[in-house]
């Protein structure tokens, strides 16, 4: 249960940033009790009209209703509302699951004042169980009517699961040398008994920018951070990014943009992609039971596509994983974990490091190897794993957190 | 370190079966003191003249030295000498390595009266750590003195790292109507600290089967066998299976075997098989802090290829393993591991079950879905999942065990 006697993740930052409202974005949160009783768990925002939308989601094969009404609704490029509830996922519940999310859609749409079809919907929680939708009739009007442009953090609380904290962020940019500003929040890899991590997150704008230029910012800005997070290597059937741009800028003199390929977009894309690394981050370093954040960095292979096949395979590997958790700079299973990727490798051209400490240079034992300094460096919140294979100019960095007992507590211990 | 203080898995047979000699094998095991003390760490195998010779090896990029030193000198079919130690796997030890293996088929041949090239040998323990060789001086010599046809299970013991039980099995087959034996050894996926899991068996026949025979039939034999268990997902660089048939009992009468298609083969086929699958699941059983022993039948797939990896994602799931170390009927995790794979499925056609039980229908919890019946069936120590997708007639069996805290604890904590 979410957050429930569960201390907050060691890696969770000391303050929480102060995010501004976004023009032509509003929002409220409720309990409409869902599943959790005496919390929050539903997120309701307002979009203004003529606000463009963008999203990826997860590359399940099983994925859950509200994902297929997403995916199914994009096309049409713009939103006027969101809908977000945790405590059931809506996922593998059949026709029912279908049927919930529609009405969900209409008693938002009602509420908002627009079709429903401009309402995105995520559902984060248990899932199998059908959802009861009925649920927010009532709930959402209220919504509507005291809609605010903040808190932020009120809504980054309410999307939670088994998050320890809540996760809310903001970035500024200039278009056109206009400032325009960014807000983004994301919930992470928890688990909600009995049930699967999801990882949902929502950007807004008030930018200027057209849906189709949208969403080729967040399909290339997704892959160099949410894409490159792995928790325990498991994907959710709900996983959904979502960005929307309100065009309210546009009133301050910043420029409409409609092709992906504008010059004058070059300071913003630096920003979104700096608010989804971060986002993704903070995902991560809310993993379950997770005690260090860590990068693997992977230079050197046959191609950029083959260096994150081997990152993630190190990423995952429960050995690697488990050496991170017990301090342990067991450079062998950092081989193990790239020889078992299955892209080209060579056991002699094989460089590892932990931090800037070189521990195994072409294949065998470092000959400056020193036990006491990677000891120490091991202990560290911040671990990072270099690999370089020596074969080509292939690089990728991933993210991922250790695994700890906590990890199979939460997630197998919950019934004792 | 091997065995101490840990308790023998739960899931351990309980009786271990009489194991005959093979003729034409004898043996002996010492110490060596690799690495640890006061405790059989060489298994030194002498095989008569005219013993033919199959080995499969990992598939890692990053294979051991010794491996390398199989997979050269298997090409010439026979082999007259197998040397094992526990307590060091000689991998990524660069030149080093290389240097230790030919000074160990060295050590062997004179021992055995043989070619180095005739002497196989496989090294499990830690990695990185150079493995002194000179250490056989003397020891595999004295072995070869006192080398007698049993017991095997001495043999099981002399190559275990931290395996909780010795693994010996054995088999009868006929051929023409007569009778050949088999015997198995195999040390499982224990951790020696600080490292890597590895897999070793060794199986020995009577049967006088040529080499290219053998290496067709355990080829296949390994898919549903070794090749169908996973403790954890990661891949030793040392992996090793290796057949010998010593051909003695054509003394008896049983025809010599030349081709892989030879209808008398049927039966040690069948024999052959069944050994390699019950060393395989002794190896998942003694998984590192297996509860409980897992198998996973998908059918109803696009292909028998893409069941297989679908059965791969449900096994290697730490979020279905964390489910089952509690004892939990999550099948919402299996589905999210059906989704993940990336291979053919259609949520809608899906049926989930534990046992006998079916849990979910056609995508959604079954209308017979019975919490009570299937938390009882839960608690038992061999737990079966189903998933039938529905689609097709591909179908795959693949085995596992759960995920505890002791996996955590003896992966990581060993330095606390």
């Amino acid at each position: 249960m979410a957050g429930k006697d569960v201390p907050v993740s060691p890696l969770a930052p000391k303050r929480q940033p102060k995010v501004p409202p976004i023009p032509g974005v509003r929002f409220a949160t409720a309990e409409a009790g869902i599943r959790y009783k005496g919390r929050q768990d539903v997120w309701f925002a307002l979009l203004d009209q003529g606000t463009q939308v963008a999203g990826v989601f997860t590359r399940s094969k099983c994925p859950s209703a509200p994902v297929d009404w997403c995916r199914e609704n994009l096309s049409q490029g713009s939103a006027r509302a969101v809908v977000v509830n945790s405590g059931n996922a809506n996922a593998f519940t059949g026709l029912k699951g279908r049927d919930a999310v529609k009405l969900t859609a209409e008693i938002a749409a009602k509420a908002a004042g627009c079709k429903p079809e401009e309402v995105f919907i995520a559902s984060t929680g248990v899932i199998g169980e059908p959802l009861d939708a009925t649920k927010f009739k009532g709930v959402l009007d209220e919504c509507a009517k005291r809609a605010a442009d903040g808190p932020w953090i009120d809504a980054a609380k309410a999307i939670m699961t088994t998050d320890t904290f809540p996760k809310a962020l903001t970035r500024k940019a200039k278009i056109d040398g206009k400032e325009v500003v960014i807000a983004g929040i994301a919930k992470g890899a928890g688990m909600i008994a009995p049930d699967m991590a999801t990882m949902l997150s929502f950007v807004f704008t008030d930018a200027p920018i057209a849906a189709p230029v949208l969403q080729a910012l967040l399909s290339k800005g997704v892959k160099g951070s949410f894409n490159a997070v792995t928790v325990d290597s498991d994907t959710s059937t709900s996983d959904t990014l979502m960005l929307f741009a309100t065009g309210k800028a546009a009133a301050r003199g910043v420029p409409a943009i409609t092709e992906v390929n504008d010059i004058r977009l070059s300071g913003f894309k630096r920003a979104l992609n700096s608010i989804l690394l971060e986002l993704a981050h903070l995902v991560c370093k809310d993993g379950e039971g997770a005690r260090k954040f860590v990068e693997v960095r992977v230079t050197g292979a046959a191609s950029a596509r083959s260096a994150k096949r081997v990152a993630l395979s190190i990423a995952n590997s429960p050995l690697v994983k488990t050496a991170l958790a017990g301090e342990d700079a067991n450079w062998g299973r950092v081989v193990m974990a790239v020889g078992k990727a299955g892209e080209p490798a060579d056991r002699d051209k094989l460089d590892i490091g932990f931090g800037d400490i070189v521990v195994a240079k072409q294949g065998a034992r470092a000959p400056s190897y020193d036990e006491v300094a990677v000891s120490e460096y091991m202990k560290g919140d911040n671990i990072v794993i270099t690999a370089d294979l020596g074969l080509g100019r292939g690089k990728a960095t991933v993210w991922t957190c250790d695994l700890t007992k906590a990890y199979v507590e939460i997630n197998g211990d919950y019934r004792s």
